[in-house]
């Protein structure tokens, strides 16, 4: 394939984020590392390890794609045989091993096993995820390899906690980590990568977070959808199409209690949501699609989806281009909409379309208001009181570039 | 605004099209013009006009958005009224005079009015069609005095024809015409706008197809919708996003009988459609995608809308990647697919996924494969006789050129 030079520099600013102060170590009771082992052509850290002191209550959200990969399916038994126990975590980056047949499912297996054997534990208690290109089979020698490095390196220093992070990233501009402390003293950190959230296949996403409180896996499980219907689920679209998609919320019950656990978790999920969607492969902002005053609240996201997908919407809130027409007429199309005549617009704050019709304003000022790394776009349909929100990345030439260019 | 300098090569060959022998005004008795008055601020034509000797049997399909541009709810108005009959045809290109309000609506009827008083006929015989940026009032004045230019201008040779095409563009790339000689001698021909058919909110596509046989309003009514979706409705997604689309066939009556007019002016249709496509704001080709085996025609064409909607699957295709994981991962998302382990996947004709595991194929020879302005990606679910196809463009940097830098 031979694409043209690409010698512009093209926009892609990395997003203002202060360093989080905690990671997933900081959580107490585990070790991490962080090696690179051959997956990735690029010799960048491919494999990461997480290991706890004891096996933890665990929970997973998972992809409902039809072809989910050998990890997604080994975590899903190995979660079931469990009832929800996590000794150990092993990621491999640059090789997704989805669509791999029985070798894939044998080779994330060998990975666990590994794992368990030096951890000393039930295989089942080792959960694994993969993400990177699709349909080739997992060099196992380099896993191997890379398996053995990682053991050799953990430690549970805040280093070692990033180390994790970065040999789970793949296209990602930065690494994604949150953290919250409660008034308590309670803490709850996370991680993650993806950066294709856009449209979504392939998108794949991997969440890992952690608090200090003592909930039981029981609890987790109960709470980790609506956690993420309000996260990752909110950024465009759905993540669950990627055929690895993989969340895991755990407890290390390091302190007794568990006031606030879903606040903390929910806080620091949406933290690393918003990084999902901020990095969405060339982004240049994250903007949040609202909608209210819909007849229901799935009315709402339904609407608020729509919106997000569209290419049209995503070139304009890339080019700081209030062209409210494109957002509206997304609003027209579809059966969410009750009176068109009560429908209002209002992109960072300011009011583009009113009742049906467009709304006097500045235009170059709404095109600098835009100029932000967070946009708010709201959309009022005036019919009731549902409501629903979205983020989505932009839409630049840089997505273009990773994406033309991917596998080949 | 200021978007970064784009001194790079972009990719954007023109179609391979052979020059059609034919236009509107080929088909006899119609008259047509088109000229520049203003509304478009690069002084391009924009204004056209379409008059016939008499009034011609006509229906339209137009766009179900809930916010119908004025022009629309004219037609809709005027079809009503006479039950289908054309004396003339006045298209505004550069303003779409959408979300206008009561002065759209009052616009559109006097752009009627106007040219009916010159034409001597009903006002409700004369159809009105706008396309452009929405929610900015149609620069009457202009609009006045491009319709006294227009009528002066009227002819009924082949280059009117063509001026009344060129009137009617708004990013489009190429002028877009087909016409279809059956073996009777009887001619269909047609011309058509659009180049936004990506995601497609305000992707306006207006196309007009006439043919010389006897057809009486009633039975182009009934045959439209099938037409249309072979056709129109097939290009990626649905037309019928736009607050502006509009498909307007019509018969002029001069050869008696009307065998054959359905395949004359359904041919057409396509020939326009893949024109859409390919001229898909920055495409570089046309994919046709087609979902076999499901378990019905509904299904299959819902799985393929849905492949032909995914930004990876596109940027994919512009970059000539045969990366079969974002088709295949699109294909598990939804409720389409029956067993996973029947799926296979073509692509020109080179198995790349079968029975749920990669096959194994020549990357760069499918790469190459795929660098051709037409490629087919057929898709079988093995589960059952349901087949649909989809015609969508690719990805690439022009889109983004185009659709970033529209409005401000």
């Amino acid at each position: 394939m031979t694409l043209p030079p690409l010698d512009v520099r093209l926009r892609h600013p990395l997003p203002d984020l202060s360093p989080e102060p905690f990671t997933l170590t900081s959580l107490g009771g585990l070790r991490a590392a962080g090696v690179a082992c051959g997956i990735k052509a690029s010799g960048r850290p491919d494999l990461a390890l997480l290991v706890a002191e004891r096996a933890l209550p665990v929970a997973g959200l998972f992809t409902q794609n039809a072809f989910a990969a050998a990890p997604v399916r080994v975590c899903q038994e190995h979660l079931t045989a469990t009832q929800g126990r996590l000794r150990a975590l092993v990621v491999n980056s640059g090789n997704a091993n989805a669509c791999t047949g029985a070798q894939g499912l044998s080779d994330a297996r060998e990975a666990c096993a590994l794992v368990a054997r030096a951890v000393g534990c039930d295989p089942a208690e080792v959960l694994v995820c993969s993400t990177g290109v699709i349909g080739q089979a997992l060099p196992m020698d380099r896993v191997r390899r890379g398996i053995a490095q990682a053991l050799e390196a953990l430690s549970a220093d805040t280093e070692a906690g990033r180390s994790f992070l970065h040999a789970i990233m793949t296209t990602d501009a930065f690494p994604k980590e949150a953290s919250r402390v409660l008034a308590s003293g309670a803490l709850a950190a996370g991680v993650c990568k993806g950066a294709g959230m856009i449209d979504p296949s392939m998108a794949t996403m991997l969440a890992f977070v952690g608090m200090d409180l003592t909930v039981d896996a029981g609890a987790l499980r109960a709470a980790l959808p609506t956690i993420a219907a309000r996260s990752f689920n909110a950024v465009h679209v759905d993540t669950h199409a990627s055929t690895n998609d993989t969340f895991l919320a755990f407890s290390t019950g390091r302190r007794a209690g568990a006031e606030g656990w879903q606040d903390a978790v929910g806080a620091v999920a949406e933290r690393l949501a918003w990084q999902l969607a901020r990095d969405g492969e060339g982004a240049t902002k994250v903007t949040t699609i609202t909608v209210r005053g819909a007849r229901d609240d799935e009315a709402a996201r339904s609407l608020a989806r729509r919106v997000a997908r569209s290419a049209l919407v995503r070139t304009a809130l890339y080019g700081n281009d209030p062209n409210w027409g494109r957002f509206v007429s997304q609003v027209g199309n579809g059966p969410e909409l009750g009176d068109p005549s009560r429908v209002r617009c209002t992109l960072q704050g300011i009011v583009v379309f009113d009742r049906g019709e467009p709304a006097a304003f500045d235009r170059a000022a709404a095109s600098s208001a835009m100029a932000r790394e967070d946009v708010s776009l709201v959309i009022d349909l005036g019919d009731g009181a549902g409501e629903g929100r979205v983020l989505t990345s932009d839409l630049g030439y840089r997505y273009i570039e990773v994406n033309a260019e991917y596998t080949t």
